[in-house]
């Protein structure tokens, strides 16, 4: 392992510039949903491929897809046998509104009491800055003990519609042994923490017909089969009476929460009281035998997201509905799949419909469980960079939430993505008043440093 | 019992006026939802009112509601020891709209093939000029041999918003034996029947609270219980395998029906392929051992008439949602009660309710069910005078719809109604183009003099 103290104190020295940098990217109004914003999105693409140049990388290239360019470039010194690493990023924001409630101008950005004010100061400019300065706090005091590429898009805050096509594209451009995501954040600005798994997502919609057209309740209920009931009936039957799923095979690809896993989540500070606060519900339920945080990132759930049949306006209507719709989705653990839980569920429905009803069912969504070994080199890498910053033992977490950069990236990669990112819980992330907390800019570029130090 | 010859004599020899009169009740423009047509009212309750006093009813009275006026009289010439039948009617009709899809004027009644089309004309003016033309016959001829009394209102197809009301008021104005109801209909042209049951109806709509917000399924999914699946079960744990509702004591109340009933409905032309072809289902299905005439009419249902949660439009939201809805009716056989249900219901929830949930419940409607005693002089004296009329036996048949009226009848004065009108399944009733098979006035005359003579 290298020793990241030159670049440490590199890094120390030029906190002002640094910060300054940042600034200006921020400064660049890349709203990727806003079409009168075509050249701001041309101008953060070229100010991150301007700072891979300055830095000496090769290939660099500013990349069009259908909308908004992909930035691309590598940095291949380390030679065949060092490893390589991907970083992904966005330059692309949120829009503003409501602009009124910004205290000052979302594209100015603002110190105040130790953070930054500004429309993507952590999500997520202020954590690609954080990278890009690690990066050339290295190389202009050593040599980088690895390999990097760095993929950067312009369309994460519009659901990254043309990525999927750039990456199946550029599978060589993009080989690496894994990639660093840094769209995300710690605990708390004293709780360092690593996420190392994210859930999946496998989102259907149900549809069922019985009856050709709505019926008399009174002329025709009792003879005709509802279909509201039916799908009440279905959903019922997908879950037993332990919140387990009861769809066939579906817990067959689970890798199992392992005891020093379930020990981490214990120290988490998503208590029950927490969930309690967060949610407003007024107690807690789910799968026996799994706490609240066990259940929200490191088991699969079944949920229903809508309902809809009949009369839902105000009083009663006697209508035998014709139909009737349900849109359930699973969130998936490592090493489920979309598609198997799609098979599960045609065959769970196949079993169970009744002779009376018509139905067809979409796949909406579907997006692949990631998953980094807490015993990798990458992982271990990570935590003891954060234990270096912070001087405390960083916590590992898993998310419940999906990325689908992640999953795109095992599906059509098979690379597996490392979270580490510097965010913090109320940044007001898409809101207005978004800041980033300068500290964590600071430690996040040590962070990196010694990241890379202690991976190459 | 009398002779009703003469009587049906004097109703053949009259019955080009008895055509004119009905003609001149159909062109009076009684709709009752259209303030436009306040004068038009009261000119159908006055000729309502004139015939009466013509025919030397006592007492005969237009009573103002809050809204549409209520027809009074009473005929009690035939002494307290005669029964005293309550004939119920409304003179009010439904709106013509679309008024470019009648093929005649809605208002100037005309015939054509054996049909008077007229908007009201089988709903229910021709049903009311029938009952009238009969008692005139009789009193033209002999006297009558029972007590009559006339509720004729005006709101029937607006909901009968003042009826209650007048009803609870005026018992003793009303006080009588049972209730003939002419507002229905009989199976065929050639197929005589007369209603002896009806369902009732206790209608519900749950609502079900879990977190105070909308979440999202990813952060929160498995950690909080969901209200849309929670919904689900409930609704599903309301009916068992075998399509019984598993309401505490839902059917303890419940008259069984008896052999020679499911004989008589076996005979009924409601075969399994009508069912199929009225509903447009592919297959039937509902409670184990029952067919499906007796399901639809003689036994009790539960129903979802309305399902609501979360997001139900195009495409995906990952949404864990708050609150879910359902509205839920059950339709109700002799003798149970929408109060009973409502107990029952309220008492599966308490029991069956996880305690992540907050809830509610609230009856958008009530109607108990009605039934009087095939054994009964008043249903035997319908039967006899259906099959002196047509010649052959007529049908007995339970109807699956609720009827308000029958239902407040018998709740506020303790009074069963006999359902005898001459109605056709095919008369367009709410519909353009309403009619009324003109056979079936005169024949409904017929019946209505045989009745009154039978039961006297």
């Amino acid at each position: 392992m290298s020793n990241p103290e030159s670049a440490l104190k590199f890094a120390h020295d030029q906190k002002e510039r640094f910060l300054d940098e940042l600034s200006s990217f921020l400064r660049i109004e890349s709203i990727s949903t806003d079409p009168e914003r075509m050249d701001d999105m041309t101008n953060a693409a070229e100010w991150v491929a301007g700072q891979l140049e300055q830095f000496g990388f090769s290939d660099v290239q500013v990349m069009p897809t259908d909308r908004h360019p992909v930035v691309y470039g590598k940095h291949d010194k380390a030679g065949p046998d060092a490893p390589t690493i991907l970083i992904y990023g966005h330059y692309d924001v949120q829009p503003v509104d409501p602009v009124d409630e910004w205290d000052s101008d979302p594209f100015e950005p603002t110190i105040r009491d130790d953070y930054i004010f500004a429309r993507g100061a952590s999500d997520m400019k202020g954590q690609i800055v954080a990278q890009l300065k690690a990066v050339e706090s290295i190389i202009s005091t050593s040599e980088l003990p690895i390999n990097l590429k760095y993929l950067v898009e312009g369309e994460e805050e519009i659901g990254s519609p043309s990525l999927e096509a750039f990456v199946r594209k550029n599978q060589t451009l993009l080989d690496c042994d894994f990639c660093l995501n840094a769209d995300g954040g710690i605990l708390g600005a004293n709780t360092p923490s690593m996420t190392y798994a994210l859930r999946g997502l496998a989102y259907f919609e149900i549809n069922l017909q019985g009856p050709s057209s709505d019926l008399h309740s009174g002329t025709f209920g009792g003879a005709v089969e509802n279909p509201a009931n039916v799908l009440c009936n279905l959903i019922a039957g997908m879950q037993d009476e332990n919140g387990r799923v009861t769809l066939p095979g579906f817990y067959d690809d689970v890798i199992a929460l392992s005891d020093e896993e379930r020990a981490e989540m214990a120290k988490l500070p998503q208590t029950k009281q927490w969930w309690l606060d967060q949610s407003g519900a007024k107690e807690l339920r789910g799968e026996s035998g799994f706490s609240a945080v066990e259940r929200a990132s490191g088991r699969p759930t079944l949920d229903v997201n809508g309902l809809y049949s009949g009369f839902i306006g105000e009083g009663s209507k006697t209508v035998l509905p014709s139909r009737a719709m349900a849109k359930v989705s699973m969130r998936l653990v490592p090493n489920q799949r979309p598609e198997a839980v799609e098979k599960s569920l045609i065959s769970y429905l196949e079993s169970n419909m009744p002779p009376t009803m018509t139905w067809e069912i979409e796949q909406h969504a579907g997006c692949t469980p990631g998953i980094i070994d807490l015993e990798s080199n990458a992982a271990r890498a990570a935590m003891a960079a954060l234990e270096s910053v912070w001087g405390k033992k960083p916590l590992s977490k898993r998310e419940g939430g999906s990325v689908p950069i992640v999953s795109l990236l095992k599906e059509a990669l098979n690379i597996d993505s490392l979270m580490l990112g510097f965010g913090l819980p109320d940044d007001n992330l898409h809101a207005p008043n978004e800041k980033f907390y300068l500290p964590n800019f600071y430690r996040g570029i040590e962070t990196y440093i010694h990241f890379i130090h202690n991976i190459g």
